[in-house]
């Protein structure tokens, strides 16, 4: 099709008739399927059945009995795995349970009841406030949103967050205690942090001392067309002496198993001593024989590496299936932008202002669930209403082919009468 | 030996020449031995060793892959399992991941951020405080010390706390929040609360709306002597509108493998749902697989009941041994008393007065690891610095024989030191 604004009123309404017959032929399918969570398809989970039976011993290499009580921060086979895969030493790091938003959850649940580095808690801290570079992951919001912290909106770019915002805001107001941040194939937009936008995080001026970077590396090594570097925030803050400003997390959710795998968090070693003060009283210790089991399946952080180019290729195709369909069917037309991923889980498509809510509800009405329109910013309220998220993994081929299509008919039908109402304003 | 109020002088300094030389001779073996935590032996965690192979399919019974994210509290089958085993409906639990001491730390700190039912959040509240019967669980009183929360002390008796005062303490006091409690072969003491303790514990009044019992039924079902009967406090408090008072928790970490085992939080179906509001913001959910293991394993409520029968004759020669080397070697010789646990982990001995540091600084000079003298107190401060805790289960009975008989022969050097010094005063 034309792009919209080289198309008469006449043409338009065409349009929309032949849209709302091809829309009809859809619901009379009566599909029933769903882009809207980030989750694995069974067959990716069938990668790493090997987990099932990897674990032919309970000894970890010194002789630990991983069955028993005992060892806080992970055993150390687990800790080396993570570090050589991260490059980040073993000591910044504490392997966790299942699930890194547990992780960041109490993270900043100890941050509100006991502060940090000796700064006042932030419970007794009023109206702080929290960036969050949107579109951005809508489990994070709803971390800082359950604290009661203020989220404030800030551009994510194709580089990561606008840096000029973010330094200007972090400068003035010493109430602005963080930010989220997901560094590579960032959830939903598909973003990756250049050098220097890892440089400005890492050395900005803050006006708060104890601002906090929550660095939620989920898609660090989910690379599916490029192998996207990224840029050291640990020694660059170190650098700077910003070091403590850091907490990484990290999780195999998508690696292995997200019902059943394991998380890390690594931040500075003075950090590290703090939580542990904590998280000692919290739990004697998390699920050694899943790390063990892990470790044992992967045996090294080049065996995670090849599973992960299985897993790029097992999703190339579903990506390729959705960025070639909205190309076809979007592209030109004025009615949509969107970026092209180089990995992660994700592809964020912006429809013309005012139009993401009513596309989502066709699709929804034609049988295909898509993530809610606004999930991808803070509150649920994307000012603009344009941005929904995509989320091609767990459908099948075929299934993906039909909602994808579905969902670009939905985007022309709500793009059109959009462009209608503009016609007649 | 003779009870030492009948000794004379030069009888205790004969005595003491006595035992100081069996010291040194033990000194001499140059043991290294380990009586300090309530950590299984190998052997007790060879019994469920069938948990590494019981998982044969990755599937829920109703077709749910357990691989992959979802379904926050639990799957059904594994609330089933301790519905059945501990008669609470399945819908006043949530299953967690493998640590009930992580579920009561967060239980606690959602109480400090957002408080509970209407009330407000204990964050706000100034100088808020918990009972503690005491000797107890040092990991219990370290979770309130960390909150912040001053902690009283309340005696702690063979039948539960000391319930005319804990009654007149939670009347007066509303910045009184709550209380621990082990129902059943209490850590340390072994105590079991009887039907009358648990209907006033249930029914009593409390200045603080928001007054919270934390239940922790760690041994709910670790009979060794005798299968004790426990009232049903959820029923008790119901019927005096006060069911909202209780959280109950639980886990396997003592029926399975501490290490990777699965505990469970229950309470009102209307703090279950405050729970859940929260605990979906902090996880997807918790490792369903090790659920799914559980419950395969296990097969159903009895299958557990059967293998802490088991258990229990495990541990029967150790206990027997403990207690039987205490009466051989203290009893009627004043210098100690000691309650025998019908089930649990632990014996608790209470020294003469001001001689329990002494006698685990003495014990541990010869090589034997007793758990801190005053580590069964709030803030580790045992007012007569008499309480001592016997955790028999890790050692083999060839070990625990010779660590036994070495704590004996302390408890009597340390009483004898005492002895002789009141003879002189």
């Amino acid at each position: 099709m034309k792009h919209v604004a080289e198309m008469t009123r006449e043409e338009l309404l065409q349009l929309r008739g032949d849209l709302e017959k091809q829309y009809e032929e859809f619901k009379a399918q009566g599909l029933k399927l769903d882009m809207s969570r980030g989750k694995p398809a069974a067959a990716q989970l069938d990668l790493t059945n090997g987990l099932f039976s990897a674990l032919d011993d309970y000894h970890t290499e010194s002789g630990l009995d991983a069955r028993n009580y005992g060892v806080l921060d992970g055993i150390p086979e687990a800790k080396k795995l993570f570090s050589d895969l991260l490059d980040i030493p073993a000591e910044k790091i504490i392997v966790g349970g299942s699930s890194s938003l547990n992780l960041m959850y109490d993270a900043l649940t100890r941050l509100m009841l006991f502060g940090t580095q000796g700064e006042k808690p932030w419970k007794d801290v009023k109206g702080i406030k929290w960036l969050c570079p949107s579109p951005g992951y809508d489990r994070h919001f709803a971390v800082t949103e359950d604290m009661g912290i203020e989220m404030i909106p800030v551009p994510m770019r194709a580089d990561g967050p606008d840096m000029d915002v973010v330094e200007k805001l972090v400068a003035e107001d010493d109430t602005i205690k963080g930010m989220w941040c997901v560094p590579l194939h960032s959830n939903p937009l598909g973003a990756c942090c250049c050098d220097e936008t890892v440089e400005r995080l890492a050395s900005m001026k803050t006006a708060a001392k104890d601002f906090r970077i929550f660095w939620d590396n989920a898609y660090g090594v989910h690379h599916i067309y490029e192998e996207v570097p990224l840029k050291d925030i640990f020694k660059a803050a170190a650098a700077c002496g910003n070091e403590d400003r850091i907490l990484s997390f990290f999780s195999t959710s998508k690696i292995t198993f997200p019902g059943a795998g394991i998380a890390i968090l690594a931040s500075s070693i003075s950090n590290i001593a703090e939580i542990k003060k904590h998280m000692t009283v919290q739990t004697i210790g998390h699920d050694k024989l899943n790390q063990l089991r892990h470790v044992k399946y992967f045996k090294n952080a080049d065996g995670i590496r090849a599973h992960m180019k299985k897993l790029g290729e097992a999703l190339k195709p579903k990506f390729d299936m959705v960025l070639n369909t909205l190309e076809e069917e979007l592209g030109g037309t004025g009615l949509a932008s969107w970026v092209r991923p180089k990995g992660g889980y994700f592809v964020a498509l912006d429809t013309l202002p005012s139009c993401a809510k009513k596309t989502v509800a066709l699709a929804k009405e034609a049988g295909v669930t898509m993530t809610g329109a606004g999930a991808t910013w803070p509150y649920g309220k994307d000012p603009k209403d344009s941005n929904i998220r995509i989320a091609p993994t767990f459908p099948t081929l075929e299934e993906l082919d039909k909602a994808i299509h579905l969902f670009c008919l939905c985007v022309k039908l709500a793009g059109v009468e959009k462009a209608l109402e503009e016609k007649n304003a």
